[in-house]
């Protein structure tokens, strides 16, 4: 689980329904700030524009990414890094053949598919653009799912203020009394309201979180390549390992380089 | 047909529609939203500053590129992929000439054309410098496509911003009584509502989606010269097959490298 | 003449101008809506900030430059293609000398050029420098007559931002009644309008005519530049044809390459 | 200490604390101007919004990296060079493990670590690969502290003006008289003013120092790994000087050269 | 003198002081327009954010540098050529040290210190990386300077923004009576129009201006080094002439390339 993630929807939204209901109630947070025609104008014509913009397999896959931003990865690249060199001086000390069955088990699958494209005795090339090419399609999925995001929060606002608009014009032409103009509006300016949240609480951030974590996944990934580079082309393990480990940030690698 | 641009034209102005009709009625609507003029100033003035920004010749192209938004290209890369390996098998087992009548009758202009120039023994080079120049002309009509839309996706707000200011001068200027103000006012936001509007659901959106078909395009006729160039060098079949497939995302193609 | 910009203009500001006259009669218009300090604000301000900005003889090769957007070159590419390819042909079966007379008769000033370079025995290598050169210092000047208009678009709108505030100071300062407040508050109106107007139908659709323009005559002397360098280095007259129309679109081309 | 930081933000603050008090008293300062639920909508919602965006690991390690707006390196470029030139001097006239207690004695880490790499006879390759890994992780540590700020800074307006359409929806709702809509809209102001204040004065100058005290440490780097490269290469000491001068802006360095 | 600044900035103040005193006189203006806590907000909040941003030698050295806009450099890029052309032809008639006294009376410090690295005798790649080097300090130095102008740019309008709302905010708070309200109001909105000015008119067309200076004193110097290096080469002047005419527009040059 990503605790920020969550966190931070929990704290913001709790922040702001604790503002509103500390000065006018829970009956007047239902009242003036609970109001669906607004949210479907607001949400609704965010999602239009979304379809006009990509096509259903498209945004259908965005659902799937999203769900990222909820969860962690456990996997870290200290524990990759030792897999992979663990998994070297084995077949050194024995065969390539005798971690087979180690292999099967691991349970990072673009590791798997690494280590049985090395035991299935494929050339390097071949295996280094296998590899490559996943991740390219990785990072183009991942970068259109920010982009996704990054579009409904740019569409958001947009709509929140046209429903504002929309409000207002209704309000001003058919305007009786002074005190209808002052309530009309505040209903008009709820969808701004919900436009700016949905933008600057969700959509924005979540397309900033999706960047990050791809950054993450494609790090790990590539530590993955270079390791199983390394050892088809027969490094030996602690070769392998400090190669692997120059991708680290210095402070997470421990030094051996001088006492070696 | 792209079912997902005309559902979010038809949802995006159809929940516009009802949020103020549920409100004002249709009489209410008709007399308070729809405006000539209003449209005239918003629509002419985007159109005006788009003809001046292009010429006649790439405003007329753009029609034809606009309609690209509501169609789905049926041939899709797996096809074209069996394709091409389909005929080289042919070609290799009969005879280039033997696969003559095949191409003629290929529905894929592009493939066609392709298959044609490898017929008439036109070198590997000249192949690719003639396909690939294609391909640039392509994405740069369809970049115009883009950029025109782009443009009046900004236009279009602005003139809807300068239509309510020049509204709020007429009114302000002969200004009577406090209701006139309200209802001009009404009239003079008009002109911001159908800016916002044709900018986030139109030329914006379209704009997007005509960025992704190009994409889509594009990739297509990459694999085709790819199979080409592939198939006159002489490649086997499975090889070609193999490192087309390489364009697909890694859920589309089926592994087969390791069964080998 | 560039009928697009023409009409443009002429479209976008008759259409605010019978907007308003239809709804305020033609005295109305004169009344509200020409306010002579108001433009002396909005486009002094503009003009003093570009000078800050620009040298003085920046500012004046501008107007040199913007008058293009109102002209069409009447060369185009099929025309000078086959200039170079007849004068090539003329110069193969009779001699390079034999040419001279039509270089001279040349219109286009570029072609011209690169003719009489190539008589007077230049080698390859200072002809290409030498015309390259050319299209670059072009570039440039058309780059920066450009950034020019884009520049005064984005200042036009913050100084007529800047005149209504200083209007509405003028304005809240001296308050007297009601109806003072709606008048003064047109006037300062106006110039956010004119600044807006300038911005969005001269400033920045000129700007981006005047890119288009430069790609166009770019393209041209980049067709010339080929051509020359193919005649010097001796390609025969349908080589030359053929690597020159690779610049065209597909379409404006007869496919001349299977009939070979 | 980094004292423009400071000076900058006492004065800004003090500016608008002044301005304030001069006209309103300082009763009125904190009773019109000191809003805590204001402040809690403002800052929370950007820290919310901040959160989800990125992990709790990243905005822990933005408090580690913001105190470097502070505090002013002691090192400088000049320093650095005299000391490499010394030590390279002292290892060539008697051994490189002479100095090996004067490198412990080195109070720059990275210019230790780098000569201990030296001593331990690594070879030039290694070195240069170590050393630049290790400013490539310091480069993006610091570029994420001033992505960080620069969202912040991104946020803080927009829920700023988030706060103020709540509060002028619950202003308009409940609307009674028309001295309350006044009070009303100054509370509703204030997120806003919160909002603009932390993003112009704090965030975004913020990540504008980051930027360039992480290009300051990131010269001083190169000048070490080029200095320890060249002393690894067993380049004379003037040479060194030199060469490491010629990353100093040339005011900075005594020109030797014509001299020589 | 560089003109075109000073009429800029003349006519930009003149222009918005005689609108302003054609209406309410120079006691309205002294009145209604010069407030000096409203200057002080804006100009000392734009200072306060921009010393966060910078650092105290970065800000001096702004000075110097935006002095520059007020200056127009004497040497043109025509007699720079002529001067190296001329001493080459010395130096190759007579002799390198013959022109040791004409090198020392040069009034261009660059081109003074890059003829006595020639007669220095130090080998082309030193002067080259020597003289290079300079340039890119020099052009670091100007970018630091625009982009310090482009932030002052960008803070004035958020801290004039910023001190109207601190104004509306007193205003609301104590509102008395509705004259009240305007006078109030027009006080508030002084900052907004200061902040304005001060970005368009000053802040933001200065950082254009030294952009284009930086650019025309990086061509000069460029010449230069082509000279230098060139003479140093042993080319004759005419080549040397030639090479240097490049830089320059086509019209500045006369041709001589078909009359050789």
């Amino acid at each position: 689980m990503d605790f920020a993630t969550i966190i931070g929807f929990v704290a913001g939204l709790g922040l702001i329904f604790i503002a509103i209901v500390s000065r006018v109630g829970i009956g007047g947070f239902m009242l003036s700030f609970m109001d669906l025609p607004s949210i479907a104008i607001t949400l609704g014509g965010t999602f239009a524009a979304t379809m006009v913009n990509y096509s259903f397999h498209e945004l259908v896959s965005v659902f799937a990414i999203a769900k990222n931003v909820f969860t962690q990865k456990d996997e870290d690249a200290i524990g990759i890094i030792d897999t992979v060199v663990s998994l070297t001086k084995k077949a050194r000390t024995q065969s390539v053949l005798a971690i087979e069955q180690d292999i099967k088990a691991l349970s990072n699958p673009f590791l798997r598919h690494g280590f049985s494209l090395v035991l299935a005795n494929i050339d390097v090339e071949t295996i280094r653009t296998e590899l490559e090419t996943e991740i390219i399609f990785l990072q183009e999925r991942h970068k259109l799912g920010q982009e996704i995001f990054m579009t409904m929060g740019t569409f958001a606002p947009a709509f929140g203020m046209l429903g504002t608009i929309m409000g207002l014009i209704m309000m001003l032409a058919k305007l009786e009394d002074q005190s209808a103009i002052a309530g009309g509006m505040a209903v008009a300016l709820l969808t701004t309201l919900y436009g700016a949240l949905m933008a600057n609480l969700i959509f924005l951030p979540v397309s900033g979180k999706l960047k990050r974590k791809s950054e993450d996944e494609v790090l790990i990934k590539e530590i993955i390549i270079e390791g199983i580079i390394s050892m088809k082309n027969g490094d030996i393990p602690s070769i392998i390992e400090s190669k692997l480990k120059a991708y680290l940030p210095p402070k997470k690698r421990e030094r051996k380089i001088i006492k070696k």
